[in-house]
């Protein structure tokens, strides 16, 4: 009968995988460490020589309670001998000694878990000769402590305490407080007591014969698999009990034999550029811990050439070989004994973003990999670096290890921003624009901060978290954001913000990291790559486009819903034409998304804002007399009722009246007034949109917030009035403040998320959306014939019913034909909606009867299909939540599959069942995050909109999406 | 080639039904009006002799331009020889007149669209005649000058007006103000006048020739059927246009020829009661309107026997024919001329909620209809009727034309109420448990008015809508209550309410009726029906429960979800005792919803409820500790990471120095004494509810609402603070408010209905929950020892995701076990969700996993789907989307089919799908609503859970919907 062959020896394998090309069999059998020893050994590389012994024996000694099966003893000596042989070294000979190393090694990556005895086949015969070889005493007896150590921990189960005890006692008798101060004799003195540690735990000498350490360490590791601390990792991480551990035996090799030894790392590629040169560091006469001890200088790889010129032109050899082979920058650790050259490991690279962008791309160039593998290489990490200021590393090391790292918050918004501290809006304006860095510090921001945002370099707040309005409004603006920086307390009033007892003012200069949340005292200096310069990006994004977009049509699994697709898109939110003039650049394809109502904000028109909608109610309260008499004739019905004649000439008269009171109504000629100022400024920001966006579709979005956003804020203005009131100061300042707190108070709504906004405005008060849809309609006519390619879209917000659209879309396109008749123009136009409350989604199907397009506002939709409130939910309990894994990710952050998810699925079937071919997209956030991006395609979306620094980074998610996903039937 | 039949009298339509039991057919054919005359005629019933000519013959004629068909004409003139034959009158003879009326009947209903010519046949020669036979002068020139102008304006087109002008010239003339002033020389004197308007507009004098009149009548109502409002009534009412009209030729009768005629309304049971006798009023030699009018004092039809012995028989013997032949109670003209009883209409008879049910519960005695035909007689609104007290028709009557009715509002929670008004809920509390009638009159009410609503006769606010806090309590507490009154102007300091200038204060009484949303000044009667001896209700409701629970096992349509269901059951929302022996005598089979914290408010508890909350954060955040670290040390994981041993041994460090925290705490204690204390209280609220529930199911909804609704007011303390401070008044009071005022402040959110509320509560303050758990199950147990037969369900609110029933279902059901062990006790118990986020419906296949019944709170369900936020949607924009029919209902009161009801649906099937045999309900608003309930039914629910005053009317709509739609499978 045959024996089972337990024992490969790394030069066998290659002939196994030849034979069965299995290489998840091999990894089963010799566990990922021995397979991939064997794969390089594979490759010819000079890998120090060595065998691997199975898991089944693992398993079978296990089971025979831990008696080597038949054959295994054997089969180890022979591979020993084999390596003895191609080594050149005897194990056990005083006289250029063979050590090897005993490593565990099994089928899934358990870090931690690891069992190592280096040096196996040291003992006191071997040291002098070891010591005649490399001339270095302390190493030896460093390496015979070391191997004392692992065997009577690892073999003998002695606690690393015992062995820990003993040095620290020593080091105590000499003085020192380092193990590095330890001398030679020290660690002869060592390994004397170590001994003796081993003796009195284990009840006998240390064994000094060899084979019996190897034995007893083989068995040792096959015991470990069995220990309690690898059967509980395995248990957390559902890995199986049977399928055992490998056992690797290989020769060791010291890099410190002399001048013409020594030890380094390479990389294939500049790992911080990319460029295609060897790079890394070695020494010479060293060990691998000396390279990362950092005692001596290393020297580059490039000069090895000059040291050891064969060496140097080998590893050159190598490091083009294993990358060829990979095809993938290398980090390759070698070693050079005595002049040869030893390969201990090669993996992939890791990298800078800029490197992973160049090398993606040169590689495409180079051959040796193909576009759609480029695209898969770099992640959208990777591209949001380049639109971002970035520190340097080591400099926020440097100033780390300066104490100048004062507080962290939630990383709110990507990038390095350094400035003075202001701490309100208009002082941030007014130095912002005078071109002074400035870092806008508040303990949270409003809407009416918006202006001195943009142009701060930062925005620092100590409560809120990743969807805060400072958060997103950073995020919009590409501006970094520390938020939540919960050890700043800020004065607004004094100016100052006291943080771990040290106090700030607006002379002191702050560096943020909107990447990390750290905030450091001073100035860190950044750098700022330049998009438009940054051609491999540019290349790597064009691909990117081709593959999403051009990815093939689609079906649904079930037929009735057919769409082909044709990919997904990436488009903006921007409300001003720099802004979509920027994510144009990025790569944009149009506009998702521009709030009509963010230009209102601009102090020029929030007077002209306040007083429209001051008077809003009262007008609007005439106003509808007339329109719904107008309504009760030409429909010939009331309250569902047809009329009768009399009722019909009550209606005429009724008519006649309202519009005599509408004529006469001061409130009436006010608010109109108000909103044809307002027109005006509405029509030159769409104009300046429409000219931005030549040629691609503009979506713009009607009134959506509540309207008491415009007001001031209660509390400030109830302080104003109450002021105003004590200084007895009477007269239009305190009148008109005690209008608005009346009209604040009328408005108030205990939950105005779910209150008067979006269409329900457009209802309520029909002539500020007609107001708007003139402007539009009005600007994209003329810059239509001024030579623009235009594509207006107008978005109703908040649509949950079809009665919503039968009532003002039908209303607001008459407006948008009258405009164009008026202009003697065609456009070619779209009324859509946005789906943000969860009945739109599920009625989409009656929606899409009127609506031409759909757009998700993911934002608000997440708040209502979990009952969130965005203002409130990260401080209350989001938190918790996330921390406690009670939800896997932040549902405002990362687009939820299982629920609001399905409701877009919903959405967007229900939606193209009634109308073929629906354009479909997302607004909200979401739009410029990966793993959304990533659903958004699989539920065959035409397109993602996000704020223009996501634009790119959510193209090429998009590709990677449509590769990951390629040839799939949705589902 | 026989001739086309296009009459047809009503003798001939027996036989053709006969022939075709074809009813539809026919009424296409005739007309709906012509098809009930035959109807009628074929029940030989003394039916004034005529006859039909069919919508085919109108449409032969409009497509030959306005000529008679073929053969029309000469079957006219035979069915009025026919006429003539029957009745013995002569059309056109002077003595002895034949006059007959020509009215149109379409086949759908148009009302105000039809077109009837009284009269025709009088001319200037059978007047002479017609007033010898009647006796009066008056009437036939009357009856003369109506055919002028009906015939002038129906076939001639002469505008009304001309005849109205004439008129008025003439009673000015005359210096008389009214009609019927005018005397028969008056009305001679018309008719000459009339006959010039007809000469002068038509250029041709009025045909005297009855034959002409006839055909030009008949030609006219045919033209009228393509007239332009008729045309227009059918584009808006979707009625085809080529279905054409029939027009009925019929013989007039007269009441008013002598004291052996007259005329008469009769119903074949007493309207008001249901009782079993022949009920009505008639007048002898009168005509229809002198009834109507109410000139003379009409008799009872009891008498009619006495006056004339043989039409008194024969009226009772039709009355009883007809009542047998629709098998239900009907309303019945009549009139009698010259002894000889004419039957003009019969239809089914307008009723009272008590005779509706009454009829309905006898008829089956009888054997007239089936148990489920008196299910479908009888609505919901009869059945609710006989909870509230009413007040009496005819007094409210004499209330409005004495003024007495001041204001009108939303008619929030039905039933008539009466008392002296208070201005808050304290008074209201005191004056109404010492037996003070009260109403309480406040702007809205709070949470903390609920002690005061209790004892309140009624409830009436000036703020709000039917979701208002004041309207969901109200009907809760089955009070009455009217809610929006907008014209009070309500001064609670000054404890007085302004209403049109009258301003009442405490010593005022209102009657207010919460059925018609009414306010009257004073006290008006009310009667209180006796549930308990309404033995039809009674007896009616349990054939309800029988049918709806029996209602046959369904099925869906795609099996998978295949679900045997016993059909709906009523369950009732209760959270007291009380309540929950009130909705068992109404016949609630189960508690659906007890509000664990409703109890919280009593003022016993609410300072243990606030020293709770004030001190639950500091507590928890020591607390939280503790249970992180025993969670890391449970799990071996730490966010997601294996720990080392090292990081091990820190926690258990950490654990240690965290319990040590924790028994050293103030707050702790504090908190945990507080929780003791109503631990105690809600001990004895759940012992007696499965007292009062013995052997019916209890679900128990743990801590929902957010817990600054247990805290005073925030506009309130400030005051307090400030007043306090202001007076300088240090200590305990202004510290305690202080506290307080802070607590509050930190508890605000902008949107508190998506906030920390639920089951996020439960997660952020376990100790809460946990203590209501152990309430339960100790109530549950010694209710058990004691005898009873309980089945606690616990509730976990808003669940959302999975994962937060993972964290808490897990931990309750521990301390379930935990506390049925301590009492060696064991109970039929569930943990279950409700689902009243819409992501909990999308995602309830996962829930159904853990959760072990559903329960959808379609309150918040709405809410959040729709994104309305009840406090507002109503005042801001509800309102007008209601009046505008931009929603067909309220979806706060009626479940939206289309959105929420998707989300129902989805739950419903996803749930059991993972979980056969799942309990589910409905425990929002909408469970006592006839039309949700009935959609509860489509869906498949278990049961609707609602308000213990709306358990029977929920009880009579689930045997509707059981009955409406038997046998159907489920989509």
């Amino acid at each position: 009968m045959e024996s089972v062959q337990w024992v490969y020896a790394f030069t066998d394998v290659a002939t196994v995988v030849a034979r069965t090309d299995d290489w998840e069999g091999v990894r089963g059998l010799l566990g990922g460490k021995g397979a991939n020893l064997a794969e390089m050994t594979r490759l010819s590389l000079p890998v120090p020589p060595g065998f691997t012994i199975t898991t089944q024996a693992c398993m079978s000694t296990i089971n025979a309670n831990f008696e080597f099966p038949e054959g295994l003893w054997e089969q180890v000596l022979t591979a020993l001998a084999d390596i003895e042989q191609r080594t050149g070294k005897r194990f056990g000979a005083p006289e250029n000694p063979l050590l090897v190393s005993v490593r565990s090694g099994a089928k899934y990556s358990m870090p931690g878990m690891m069992e190592t005895i280096l040096n196996v086949g040291l003992n006191d015969a071997v040291v002098p000769g070891l010591i005649a070889l490399t001339a270095d005493p302390r190493f030896v007896w460093d390496s015979y402590r070391r191997l004392l150590a692992m065997f009577g921990h690892t073999a003998m189960g002695i606690e690393d305490k015992a062995f820990k005890e003993v040095m620290e006692a020593l080091k105590g008798e000499l003085r020192l407080t380092q193990d590095t101060e330890l001398n030679a004799e020290a660690m002869q003195e060592l390994t004397a007591r170590f001994k003796k540690v081993y003796r009195d735990a284990v009840g006998q000498e240390f064994p000094q014969a060899p084979e019996e350490q190897l034995r007893i360490a083989i068995g040792a590791i096959f015991k470990s698999w069995m220990g309690k601390r690898a059967l509980d990792y395995r248990k957390i991480e559902h890995i199986p009990d049977d399928i055992g551990t490998g056992v690797n035996v290989q020769a060791m090799v010291f890099g410190n034999m002399g001048d013409n030894s020594g030890t380094g790392v390479a990389f294939t590629r500049d790992s911080a550029t990319g460029a295609r040169v060897l790079y890394g560091d070695y020494l010479l006469n060293a060990q691998g811990e000396d390279v990362v001890a950092g005692i001596r200088n290393t020297k580059r790889v490039a000069q090895l050439g000059d040291d050891l010129p064969e060496v140097g032109a080998q590893l050159h050899a190598i490091g083009q070989q294993l990358e060829s082979h990979y095809r993938d920058m290398q980090d390759i650790e070698f070693t050079i004994e005595r002049g040869k050259l030893w390969i201990l490991q090669t993996r992939t690279g890791k990298r800078s973003a800029r490197a992973a962008v160049k090398i993606a791309v040169d590689m495409v160039a180079e051959g040796m990999i193909s576009r759609e593998q480029a695209l898969l290489r770099v992640t959208p990490q990777d591209v949001d670096y380049f639109l971002h200021p970035q520190f340097i590393a080591a400099e926020v090391a440097e100033a780390k290890k300066a104490g100048r790292l004062i507080a962290e918050g939630v990383a709110a918004s990507p990038g390095a921003a350094v400035g003075r501290l202001v701490f309100d809006a208009d002082t941030a304006e007014a130095r912002g624009t005078a071109g002074e860095a400035v870092i806008m510090v508040r303990a949270e921001t409003k809407p009416d901060d918006v202006h001195g945002m943009k142009p701060a370099q930062g925005i620092l707040t100590s409560l809120g978290g990743t969807t805060a309005h400072a958060a997103v409004v950073a995020r919009q603006f590409g501006i970094p954001a520390v938020v939540g920086a919960a050890a700043l307390s800020i004065d607004e009033d004094r100016r100052q913000v006291t943080v771990n007892g040290r106090t700030l003012g607006e002379d002191d200069v702050l560096s943020l990291d909107g990447t990390t949340g750290k905030v450091y005292l001073g100035a860190l200096p950044t750098v700022v790559p330049d998009f438009d310069e940054e051609i491999e990006l540019l290349t790597l994004l064009g691909w990117a486009d081709e593959i999403a977009e051009a990815s093939t049509a689609r079906r649904w699994k079930t037929d009735l819903q057919g769409f082909p697709t044709r990919g997904l898109q990436v488009w903006t939110n921007a409300d001003l034409p720099e802004d979509a003039r920027r994510a144009r650049r990025y790569g944009a394809r149009g506009i998702g998304l521009c709030r009509s109502e963010h230009m209102f904000f601009d102090p020029e028109r929030l007077p002209h804002v306040q007083t429209m909608i001051l008077h809003a109610e009262a007008a609007q309260s005439l106003l509808d007399v007339v329109l719904d008499c107008e309504r009760i004739l030409e429909s010939g019905k009331e309250q569902g009722q047809v009329i009768t004649e009399g009722r019909r000439g009550e209606v005429v008269t009724a008519l006649a009246a309202a519009r005599a009171a509408v004529a006469a109504s001061e409130a009436v000629r006010v608010y109109r007034a108000a909103l044809a100022r307002l027109q005006g400024f509405q029509y030159s920001d769409f104009y300046g949109l429409f000219e931005a966006m030549d040629g691609l579709p503009v979506i713009i979005r009607l009134l959506d917030p509540p309207m008491h956003e415009f007001l001031p804020e209660h509390g400030e203005l109830l302080a104003k009035v109450t002021e105003l009131r004590a200084r007895g100061v009477d007269g239009v300042d305190l009148e008109q403040a005690e209008v608005q707190l009346g009209a604040i108070k009328r408005m108030h709504e205990a939950n105005p998320m779910m209150g008067l906004r979006g269409i329900r405005l457009g209802i309520v008060f029909p002539d500020i959306v007609e107001m708007q849809v003139r402007a539009i309609f009005e600007a994209a006519c003329d810059a239509s014939a001024a030579g623009y390619r235009v594509f207006p879209e107008v978005m109703i917000p908040l649509t949950g019913h079809i009665n919503e659209l039968k009532w003002t879309q039908v209303a607001l396109e008459r407006v948008a034909t009258a405009v164009m008749a008026e202009k003697g123009c065609t456009l070619a136009y779209k009324f859509g909606s946005m789906l943000e409350v969860p009945r739109a989604c599920l009625t989409a199907g009656e929606l899409a009867g009127l609506a031409e397009f759909f757009s998700f506002g993911t934002n608000d939709l997440t708040q209502m299909t979990f009952g969130y409130s965005r203002d409130d939910a990260e401080r209350r309990f989001l938190h918790g939540y996330l921390e406690r894994g009670i939800l896997p990710t932040d549902p405002f952050k990362t687009l939820d599959p299982e629920g609001v998810g399905e409701l877009l699925r919903m959405g967007v079937r229900r939606g193209r069942a009634v109308r073929f071919g629906l354009e479909v997209g997302v607004c909200g956030e979401h739009g410029g995050d990966p793993q959304s991006v990533e659903f958004c395609h699989l539920v065959g979306l035409n397109y993602v909109s996000c704020s223009p620094f996501r634009v790119p980074v959510a193209r090429l998610a998009a590709a990677q999406a449509a590769l990951k996903h390629q040839g799939e039937v949705l589902d």
